[in-house]
């Protein structure tokens, strides 16, 4: 395990905002609900092709192309330049899981630093704080657009303990996807896995430091 | 776009084999029938995760244990081992496609060499290749399970090079997904992409030098 954080890393889709919205959306457009699953796995199996192949895609671009591939042979309620527009509104309207603002505040109160980093836009996250009320208890959000890599590439991770001026060591990646939890825990940090579902965590990742079930819980995971 | 050809590399599961089968496969083990293109898009999402963490996992661990997570809150006909179990051995025991023994055949004619090279196991070739009689026109069945990393890394394509005794500009990657394309393309191979069901390329990924229908048409292509 790491050391003690001093900053805690939140990743912010899906392990901040609520994504299950988004089945109805997709329902909305004529999808099968689960095609909000199934874009969203196609979406970051890209982005991380991109990545292992040395390069660097926009979240939000490979989001739009991929849904308008994957809606081609779907029967739509609506144009498909519409479709594709809906869902992706959708995305940056989603709000923040019920534990979440408390459980960042319970943290900022502990005297932790509070950044984000994400492999989508800085922009999502703002939103999110903004509608919430808990901006201010960050201190910065980061986004892989100014790395040199996606998550879960090391140099992600590095980028964000360069901007915090801290070693990786000190810094803590909370995250719902393993893979976050994998390439953190490689690149050196301390990892928290968020498991709101219950779900079983995959043994070719490596473990998380700690797991929780929301994010209430980690004040008191860290300090004991 | 690379040089001409010598070598011809195939990738194997989805580009030589057929997986509408693995729709019936899931359908029979209480899954929507979509939830095979969910899996496929998962296990690749985290074995490029693996890789763009400069890691490496085993094709056949992350597909059976990412099936085993997805399987999670589906009601099953079958215990959840069996169902994964029977899902697993689809997998092994697919077909080719129809196009493919005769566009094999066809390029082999030609003079071209001709590999595989798969991010699974060896054995899924042998046996699709064994079933249809098409094996001994094969060179050499290659797996990244021997490379530094999987396709799409430039490391992968390397060393199907170096085992060819080739420069990478002398092989032409044949593969379905694009992103296989896009890291082949970036490694400096040529690349055809197979698109038998008329999809859109994705504008995020590297162009194919070729685009063709089935494997019918890549004798053609490559002599015009």
């Amino acid at each position: 395990m790491a050391n003690e954080p001093s900053v805690i890393v939140f990743d912010v889709n899906e392990t901040l905002s609520d994504m299950a919205p988004m089945r109805d959306r997709f329902a909305q457009i004529g999808c099968p609900p689960d095609h909000a699953r199934l874009w969203f796995a196609s979406l970051l199996r890209d982005g991380f092709a991109l990545t292992a192949a040395g390069d660097m895609g926009r979240f939000a671009e490979i989001g739009a192309e991929a849904l308008r591939i994957l809606l081609t042979d779907v029967h739509l309620t609506m144009a498909a330049d519409q479709a594709v527009d809906y869902i992706m509104k959708g995305f940056m309207m989603l709000d923040l899981h019920p534990d979440v603002p408390d459980g960042v505040r319970s943290l900022k109160a502990a005297g932790y630093r509070l950044v984000t980093l994400t492999n989508g836009a800085t922009r999502v996250a703002e939103q999110l704080f903004a509608r919430a009320g808990i901006h201010e208890e960050f201190e910065a959000l980061l986004s892989v657009e100014e790395a040199p890599a996606w998550k879960p590439a090391a140099s992600s991770y590095k980028y964000a303990a360069r901007v915090c001026g801290v070693d990786t060591s000190e810094l803590l990646l909370v995250a719902v996807h393993p893979w976050d939890i994998h390439g953190a825990s490689r690149a050196g940090l301390g990892t928290a896995w968020v498991n709101r579902a219950g779900a079983p965590y995959p043994s070719y990742f490596a473990n998380p430091d700690h797991v929780i079930e929301d994010l209430g819980e980690l004040t008191h995971a860290l300090a004991s």
